[in-house]
């Protein structure tokens, strides 16, 4: 069973993966194969689905990066963790902060995203 | 359907309902038939075992009130909440938070809460 804090780095290296081949295998690492996420712009389901979720974003965003604003907080079977949105020109876009169901193999399986008004 | 924002006003509500058939009432409007509540020391299921989590925590700090604090934020079906718990003298014991899936009657399905370091 992977280790949280390892699970939630590597979610956030898969939001930071251009490469397709990269990005996919990341995606399967960090979610379970029945995982779902959903924040107030974004929804997808499953391993494919959020590949392609997290793609379309990158997309929108382009040149944009990810960084964990702390270390992740756990217990039980639950995570949260705060994350900041830079742009290409390092300006911070947007502050949010994800909740998360943990499978008992270690890998997220609902992921619910909030953003910091 | 309940206001989201009624819904969170009358969980921290039945938090501080010292009177049993008030907290038990206010239980019964607030979580689903089979909702369950999960933080770092607390477990509940159900509109019988929530409320007597509720009335043992009481138990373990009498006097003791919730406060919200701030406006609940909503997407979808989630909601998260921050809240602050002061004793009985009036000083500020914990700050914590709360994600919540809210079922189609607008009552709260699935709390999870956390507690800020």
């Amino acid at each position: 069973m992977a280790d949280v804090t390892t699970v939630v780095d590597e979610y956030i290296a898969a939001w930071n993966a251009i490469d397709a081949a990269e990005r996919r295998d990341l995606v399967a690492r960090v979610f379970a194969e029945d995982a779902t996420y959903l924040d107030p712009m974004l929804e997808g389901t499953g391993t494919d689905g959020i590949d392609a979720m997290i793609a379309a974003a990158q997309g929108q965003f382009p040149g944009a990066r990810f960084e964990l604003a702390g270390p992740p907080d756990a217990h039980h079977d639950v995570v949260r963790f705060s994350w900041h949105l830079y742009g290409s020109d390092g300006a911070k876009i947007v502050t949010g902060h994800d909740y998360a169901q943990v499978a008992d193999d270690g890998r997220l399986r609902a992921v619910t995203g909030f953003l910091d008004q």
